[in-house]
């Protein structure tokens, strides 16, 4: 089998501003989290049941960034949360400076929890710290058990992996055990939880570890 | 409902060589499918039904485009076709001087048909023209009707969308007619197949468009 490697860009190293946007959400007792996924995967509906288990003890905002259109950002303020839409001019992904602008338009300091949820793509939004407390990807069952092989960065990045639409399981050939092997094998502290959005089945586990990082962050 | 612009970058400018390869492919010719989707659309599974029509009839070469692994290009070479990986070195989609590269390497110009799998992602690779003779654009069920409206680029670049994994409708709330609209909004021209690549549903369609674009390209 032959491999071409072609050539490689260079990305603007945005890691200081990123290491500032992280020092001010820690001193607000702001938690980010940075949510990642391809288009489809479940980023809303996620985050949509992770607010309800949220809401009543975290004052929670929610930054949409997508390249078009505004309908996540409505449906979050339609949610109870607060909300803005953040369009990226086409980028593909959120940096530490577009970040830095949103948190700072928004007043996002205000918020125990903020939520970005980031363009949908498993490659550019890996590349880029943006600040986040904690970077958090959803792989769904639809998108098989081989993601992690074929895009190895965002799943090296994530302190949290959530296999989104169990409830789909019998539909789809994907294999659990493979997956999560995938994934140990790029980063071995990465939690893994097997949930649906649809269904709600592994929330608990996941809310459990959310506000575990939570406390950790605000101690 | 407040929206963030926030700053647009550059992208290199590279259609000049797009333009070149083009020709040379128009001369030669080589068909060329630049063929794009989210990751776990389907795009492989496609593609592998889509040779299986066109194979007694066509010299078929494909080119895997990947951040990694080399899984696509070993099922592809299985498949009887002449195959090529191309890793990208982490770049999100492959430009005009990538693919350029990989043609020359792969001698490309002895297929009647090149089909080249672009990486999983439906930002990047909208961005550039590789020089393809026909852009297309695989669309699965599960991933919701609602992206044309998040990532209208891709759908304004392509002449044709293949709505996947039709087999699985009843699992997801998906409007067939909402999405053909929200294409042709932006793309009036745009043909919209809807297929399933798992029980062959919607080929015939799909390849008789195909098979046409290229007796046109070959006249």
């Amino acid at each position: 089998m032959k491999v071409i490697e072609v050539h490689q860009s260079v990305y603007a190293i945005n890691d200081e501003i990123a290491e500032e946007t992280r020092r001010q959400l820690k001193e607000s007792k702001t938690f980010m989290v940075n949510l990642m996924a391809s288009p489809g995967a479940g980023k809303t509906s996620t985050l949509l049941k992770t607010i309800e288990a949220l809401k009543a003890d975290y004052k929670i905002g929610v930054m949409e960034a997508d390249i078009d259109a505004t309908v996540d950002a409505e449906i979050m303020a339609k949610a109870g949360v607060g909300s803005i839409q953040v369009h990226t001019g086409g980028e593909c992904a959120m940096d530490a400076e577009m970040t830095a602008q949103a948190i700072e338009e928004f007043q996002a300091t205000q918020y125990d929890i903020l939520f970005m949820e980031n363009v949908g793509n498993l490659v550019c939004p890996a590349e880029t710290d943006t600040g986040a407390s904690r970077n958090v990807a959803i792989l769904s069952i639809p998108e098989g058990d081989d993601k992690p092989l074929k895009y190895p960065l965002m799943f090296q990045v994530c302190q949290a992996v959530l296999i989104n639409k169990i409830d789909t399981r019998e539909y789809f050939d994907f294999d659990d055990a493979a997956v999560v092997e995938r994934i140990h094998d790029l980063n071995p502290d990465a939690k893994v939880f097997f949930i649906s959005a649809k269904t709600g089945e592994g929330f608990e586990e996941w809310i459990q570890w959310l506000t575990g990082c939570i406390d950790s962050w605000n101690a």
